[in-house]
This record gives structure tokens, C-alpha cells and sequence, in this order.
């Protein structure tokens, strides 16, 4: 036994914790025993206090005399790396620090290091890019996309995390439906449908770990091109390159995404829109548009994929429903718990039409399997008992407040800028005076802390050349702020805009 | 404002919860209204028994007149959609039944239907395959890879989860680390250091969403070609070559991987163990070949990517240390909760040479950024607390146990099987006598609603001519059955291999 332990490193148990010791290299037991404690504490893997098993358990333990374990903390006492006393038995000296971690890494990590030899293989430096950016932090932050996650309703997530789990059956653990669980995926369908009109079958729902990766998904299996509205999100051109979909603009004006243009485009079969509040510019697509588009993925067997990001979130007697119920067999809905809860959640849902279902499945990597369970179990019991709608009701409440007084400190104090966008969301448009730099006024608000993000930083990249531009803008984000933190936001926001624009 | 709401959908509140009412189309006011509330009740929209808001309210909310609202009502309990009765308000007819789903969609999908035109970029038949694989049900799953999750500790995990929520920083719900909370990535490093060996520093650990996850990453980032223990998974073949890395087989023996060979191959530079204990033939990396390996990528540039998928389960006095421990700046070490906890929580974590820390993070997607964070500050806890532990040392007792019923019942009933690789894990190879054929085996097995695994079935496509193959066996996970079933999945086990080999 003893000729065994002693070419391996063993896990003994030490106050009911497991401890790692290398027992390899020269020497007797009793040797390589005290140079493995001796490792142990000097690396902090033995933490200052903590209590060793007395010799003869670890003796035992190890498969040794006891008499070996003895001498090996006596000679450690002697050291001073242990103390022993009558009464309270071997403890790690409390002068004894670890050693200082040798590689500190304050801030987020940089690009810069690049492993010898190692080569890249991900083309996609613009979506790291963006997730970088999302990291940077700002004194005060009215960048578009994030919610006010200091009203992430823990107690209430933590009720339905108890119920949902007590109650769950044991396979839930194991291995899951890849389109994500049925509880999540029928809690959903009833919800799409009563609040979004969505037309929504449990079975044509996948669970995606957020918008991107269903994105991502639908990539590999969308007909033709894709268009894209020619404000939106950087990353989704990219999601969609990196699958081999070419993309084409599609420009937006006053009434959203201009559908007509897509008859003049015949390789494109599919459409990616946000009809109920465009992002960024915050106009609903018109209903003859609405209507116009579902009829010309009949038209050409094509497809739309319906990105409703925040249809939760709408403030006038307008509520625009999902374009999907026009047309089911033609619209893939995307929505997600990002902006409604969290976006550290990852998860969003995909309701598809019934023949893309097998398709889409078929399509998931191994790594894509399935969004964690205790989280989708959580959320359909956190739909079902009600919760969902309280929470989205007060989140409504807050950001309509919140947009309100965004809306009347800029009247009063910078009156040039045209504040537009602001029927639905959580983010506005801010029209800036002809002539002034989108890019000067953004550098300004960040020199004293303030994120906020220009119009253009969305504008796809080559807009046709007849396509109607809008002017100067930013977008301000009035959402992401702690509700204690939104007035003080508010202020630099209109200070900077005095400032680099001028009062009334 | 009348005019404008008749164009578009509403929603309304109903019961406290949203209601989507379609308001669009041919009509008058009430007229449309009347049909979007019909089409609500009629496919179940409006369940059975519900209340409606008092017509006063609804108008209110509507923007129409109280009569508009009280009439549609009217016609409605005219047509047996919905009762009205004194003191209980207008409610959803009993009898008024939704319309069936017009999809059912009963056991797992099915692979044949095809989206008409699109087209299936993903090339992960086999990928996707092993993902339905796990899925197919049986009586008796003695399937290797997935733990007793009967036993996940629901109650520890949601002391842990109530515990995390409510001590986490509000920034903890909007935007991660890209490297994983690092309240998780503490946790681990104190627990890998302690109980596995692992030179663990928190800023070189990255947390993903599973371990095909994190290979698919370094994938992307590894150097020159990879070699792969000769029997394995095989999904993890497909992860690389998906991302452009030729993979070659590295023969195995009763002493792991011929590590010796790599010298043979000189394109690779990238070696995928699973040194702990071989998945699946069971044995550890020998310790010649533990300190050949880290030699053979100090020599050449390489890079050791170690799987440690079980190592918390070790039943003999000579638990295996990570390799990662003899040189932390050539190897990868990876670990999962999927078999220590449920594969169902989508976590597991690497633990990087410092120099690639920044290679695998730029190698995100936006699809991959982070995994769901309240599990890992839950897992971050539960680690923490000294759970962990308490759950690995009990599912530790119970695998052993198992592990001696089976090696007992087999030596007392079909004693010409031999079983090997059981120091450690929750799977045992059944070596067959010489001439029995595995697949008959396996296929009599699931006849009798018995999953097993033939060990060719784990084989590499292409080994080299001279590797020693390994005679007839399966592969036996006596980690999956609950408690209560394993016995019976034990008789099923023996009887099907009397019955087929014949008994002593």
C-alpha cells in the first residue's frame, strides 16, 4: 500500500473539506509528507487557522504509521508553519501567509497578449469589440440596451427558484429537451399570446441563451440574403456574416424599416426587423408596412425574423402586437428576458414556424445544447404565478417616469434638441441642431463621465445611396441607471448638452 | 385618439395581467372590438372562468366610450362567449372551450422535416446526433456520462442561491466578466487548488457553458493539430474539426495514453487527455507519462488540454492529482459540475496558462460571452459554504457503493466478464469474453429497455495500424440510475449478459 501512495499526489480530508498533497518526489514518507503540508500552507491552499486531522486519522487516512504523520507536524511546528496546542490540536500558524498570487489583473483584460504560436481562428473582432464595450464603466451610464437591473426582483425570483425546483421532476436535471423546457415553453406560449399576440405553439418554441446565440442558430438555416434594417446593432451583421449570410441595408425613416425596398432586392429572403420600436430610432413599423411584409415573404417563400426586444415596454394607447400573428407560417418571434429582467439571465425564446422547428434543432452545436435548467425552470414558474406581469408593470411605470422627466428637463433647459423615439423602450432619440458633431458631444459627456452612444455608431456600414439620413443624434438610454442614480445622470446629461450646444 | 388606436392592436390590462386585443380590420369600434374579444376567448387567450375588467375600466384604458365596451360585452354573453352575473362581473364562459393545439408534437423531434428552401450550414451531424442519443429514454439507463441527478442537492442549492442573490451587487444582473463572476472564480481556485492540485490563479480561470463550450474556444486558439486519446467522445472530434483543427489519434493502453508517440507526430502540438482517469477505459495516466507529456510541450511549444471531467470520484488510496500542477503554463485544465452536480446546469470552468487567457476571451462570440449568472454565483456559494464537499463526499459513498454491487454481481453471475477501470468515476468497462460481439450484446440489452454502450462505439475512426485494440466490452455508467432503481437496472444487466454469454 505504502510502496503505492507514495509515486502519487493523495486528498485527504481536512475538517471535512478535501486537501490536495503531492506526496511524489525524493525522499522517505515522512519527508515528502512534511514537504507536501509544508506546500500547502506556504501556497495558502491550507488557509491560517485552519485545523489539521489529528495523526492518527490522517495516518489512517493515508494509509500510513501513525507515528510518520506525527513526526511530520512536529517538525512543521518547529518551522513555525503549524502550532499545536493541548486542547485545540494542530492548526496552520496564522503567521503563515500565502504567497502573493504572481499574476495580479486589475481592469478588464486587454487584447493585447497573444499566446506563442497560438493563431485565431474567430473572425469576429468587432463582436468582442462590442462586448468589451459593454464592460467599460461609466460615473454615469445612459447607453441604450441594459435595464435597470438594481429592480431585478430577487425575492420574487427566489420564491419561484424554490417552487420550481422543490417541484421539478428529477430527468429535469439531467438531460433536457433541446428546444428548452416544456414548463418554460408552455408558460411562454400563454404569455406571448394574451400580452404580444403572438400565436405561439409550446412545440415551436426553442430556448436560446439570448437573442444572439437564436440569431446565431437561425443563421445556419434562413433562405437567401438577409436584410437589415440600416440603424440596429452592429453585431447581428456580424452573427450573420460569420454564418455566410450576406447582408444587405434596408432604410429606415419616419414609419420604420421601408419594406417596399425589399422587391428590389431579389436575393434577399430574409428580413431582420424590429417592428414594435425600431432600434435605435424608436418609430413603430406602420401597419401597412406590417401587413406589406409579411406579404412579401409569401410572395417569394421568405421569411421574417421579428426581433421584439422591448414590446413589453410601451407607453401610449398605441401598443403595437407582434407582426408574427399576421403571419405564423412566415415570421420567426424572437424575444428575451434581457431587458424585461436581466440580461446576465441568457434567456430568450424563439417562437418559429412549425418547419423550421426540426431545422433550427438540427442546426445546434453540442456547445449550444441547452440554456441552463434552474434558471428556465425559475422563469416559468416566475411567468405562471404572475410575477413576470407585476414586475413588468412596475418596470413600465419606472421608465415612464424616468422617459417623462428626460422629456421635460431637455424642453427646459436645451430646447434645440428634439427628443423622439419615446412611445415604447427604454431609450430615446435626441435630435441635435443641424451642424453639431454627434461624435464631439459624446466625447464631451464621457470626459465628465457620462456614457452615452451616437446614432451613426449604429448606421450600417454602406446605406444605398438614395436612403433618407437622419441628422445628428444621439441615443440616451434613460433605463440602465439605479433609480437613486437617474437624477444626478439627468443632470449631466442636460449640463453637457448646454454646454456643447447651447441653452435655448 | 380614437382613430388612432382602431389601426392597431392593444393591450389591456385584464385580472392584473396583459391582455393582446387585435383591434385591427374591417368594422366599427365596437364591431372590432367585439371580434378581438371573441378571437381572445376562442383560442384561449381568455381561459375558461376568467374575469374581465369592468366595462368602465376597459373603456378607460381603450380610450373609447363605456357603452362601446358594455355592447360588445352584451353581444358576447348573447352568444354564450361570456356570462354575466350580479356581484361576479362579466367572466369567460365554463363551456367555451380553446381550440385544440393544431400541432401536437408528442416524444423527441424528428430530423426529416426541412424548412422549404432554406439550407443547413452547420456541419454537426454527429454533434447533433449524441444530442438526441441522450435523450432517447430507457427502463434501465446504465449509460455512461451522466450522475444520479435524483440526488441534486435542490435544498443546499437554493440555501446557496438565496444566500448568493441576495449578497450580489446590483451590476451582477447587467453586464459580467467575460471571464465568469468572479465570486465563482475565487471559489474555484481555493477548491482546485485544495482538492485537485490545481495551480489555479482566478484571473486564469474562464467559466463556460459546459466543457464542449470551453473546447470549442480553445479550438479556435490552440496550436497546430490536436491529438486525441484514441478512444473518447466523439462529439469532441467534431468540435475541432469544425474549427479547422485536424485531430490524430493517440493509441491507448493499460497505462493511458501512449504518450511516447506524440514525438511521432510532429504537426501536433495540442495533446487532449483525460489523464484522471481515461474516458472510457477507465485507467490513469501513468506517472511517467504525466511527466512526459508536460515534457513533450516544454520541448515543443505544445499545449496539454486536461479533461478532468470525474476526478472528484476516487474510491482507492491513490487519488490522481491534476497534471496542470507540473506545468501550469503548458496545460488547460478543465473541469464541469455536469457530473459532480447535473449536466442541466450548463457550468464548467478552465483554468488557462496565463498567456491565453486573453487569446480564448477575444475568441468570443456574442453568443458565448457569459453563462447564466445567478448559477454561478449559486455554485460560487455552494462551494463556499463547504456544500460541495458534503455532496461529493456523499455521491462519492454512493457511486462506490454501486460500483462493488456491480463488480460483486457480475463476479457471482457471469463471472467470464472482467471489469476494469473502476479505481475512480461512476463507469466500468465490462471486458467480454473473446468472440462475443458487443453490438449483439448492447442490442439484446436494449431490448429488455436496457441502455448500455459498446466500448467501439467510443473507438477514433482511424487508428494506427500498429495501436493494441482492445477485445469486446461496454461500457457500464452506474452513476444514472436513482437510488432506488439501481438495483433493478443491476438484475436487468446481469440477466441480459446470462443470457447472451452464459453464466460461469
Amino acid at each position: 500500500m505504502a510502496k503505492k501512495w507514495a509515486n502519487h499526489p493523495v486528498v485527504a480530508g481536512v475538517g471535512g473539506a478535501d486537501l490536495y498533497l503531492d506526496l511524489t518526489g525524493a525522499g522517505g514518507r515522512r519527508e515528502r509528507l512534511t514537504r507536501a503540508l509544508r506546500e500547502a500552507v506556504r501556497t495558502g491552499r491550507l488557509a491560517p487557522g485552519a485545523r489539521l486531522p489529528p495523526s492518527r486519522t490522517l495516518a489512517a487516512d493515508l494509509g500510513l504509521a501513525r507515528n510518520t504523520v506525527a513526526d511530520a507536524y512536529g517538525e512543521l511546528v518547529a518551522e513555525g508553519w503549524l502550532t499545536a496546542r493541548q486542547g485545540s490540536g494542530t492548526r496552520v500558524a496564522q503567521r503563515a501567509e500565502p504567497v502573493p498570487r504572481p499574476h495580479p489583473r486589475p481592469g478588464p483584460p486587454s487584447r493585447t497578449g497573444a499566446h506563442t504560436g497560438a493563431r485565431t481562428r474567430a473572425g469576429d473582432r468587432e463582436g468582442s469589440d462590442f462586448l468589451r464595450s459593454l464592460q467599460r464603466p461609466f460615473l454615469h451610464d445612459l447607453r441604450p440596451g441594459t435595464p435597470d437591473v438594481s429592480a431585478f426582483p430577487r425575492q420574487a425570483w427566489l420564491t419561484s427558484a424554490r417552487r420550481a425546483l422543490t417541484a421539478a421532476p428529477a430527468d429535469a436535471f439531467s438531460h433536457g429537451d433541446v428546444r428548452g423546457r416544456p414548463e418554460l415553453r408552455h408558460a411562454l406560449a400563454g404569455y406571448l399570446a394574451r400580452a404580444r399576440g403572438v400565436r405561439a405553439d409550446p412545440g415551436n418554441i426553442v430556448i436560446c441563451g439570448g437573442f444572439v446565440q437564436g440569431l446565431t442558430l437561425l443563421a445556419r438555416v434562413l433562405p437567401g440574403e438577409a436584410a437589415l434594417e440600416a440603424y440596429g446593432l452592429g453585431p447581428y451583421r456580424e452573427v450573420l456574416a460569420d454564418a455566410g449570410v450576406r447582408t444587405r441595408p434596408l432604410p429606415v425613416d419616419a414609419h420604420g424599416a421601408d419594406i417596399a425596398r425589399l422587391d428590389r432586392l431579389p436575393s434577399v429572403r430574409t428580413a431582420l426587423l424590429t417592428p414594435a420600436h425600431q432600434f435605435p430610432t424608436g418609430v413603430p413599423l406602420r401597419p401597412d408596412r406590417r401587413a406589406a411584409v409579411i406579404d412579401w415573404a409569401r410572395r417569394g417563400d421568405g421569411l421574417v425574423l421579428e426581433d421584439d426586444y422591448d414590446g413589453e415596454f410601451r407607453y401610449d394607447r398605441q401598443p403595437v402586437g407582434a407582426v408574427q400573428s399576421l403571419g405564423p407560417e412566415r415570421v420567426c418571434y424572437l424575444g428575451t428576458a434581457s431587458k424585461s429582467l436581466a440580461p446576465t439571465l441568457r434567456l430568450a425564446w424563439m417562437v418559429l414556424p412549425e418547419d423550421l422547428v426540426d431545422p433550427v434543432i438540427a442546426a445546434k452545436t453540442p456547445a449550444e445544447w441547452i440554456s441552463a435548467v434552474p434558471d428556465q425552470l425559475t422563469l416559468a414558474d416566475f411567468i405562471r404565478s404572475g410575477a413576470y406581469d407585476r414586475h413588468l408593470r412596475a418596470m413600465r411605470q419606472r421608465y415612464r417616469r424616468r422617459r417623462d422627466r428626460l422629456v421635460t428637463a431637455l424642453a427646459e433647459r436645451v430646447p434645440r434638441v428634439r427628443v423622439t423615439g419615446i412611445a415604447a423602450g427604454m431609450h430615446a432619440i435626441l435630435e441635435l441642431p443641424r451642424g453639431a458633431q454627434e461624435t464631439a458631444v459624446r466625447e464631451a459627456a464621457e470626459r465628465r463621465g457620462l456614457g452615452v452612444t451616437a446614432l451613426s455608431s449604429f448606421r450600417y456600414p454602406a446605406l444605398p445611396g438614395d436612403a433618407e439620413e437622419p441628422g445628428p443624434a444621439l441615443v440616451v438610454g434613460y433605463g440602465s441607471p439605479a433609480e437613486h442614480a437617474f437624477t444626478a445622470a439627468l443632470e449631466a446629461l442636460c449640463s453637457v448638452l448646454e454646454a456643447e450646444l447651447g441653452g435655448g
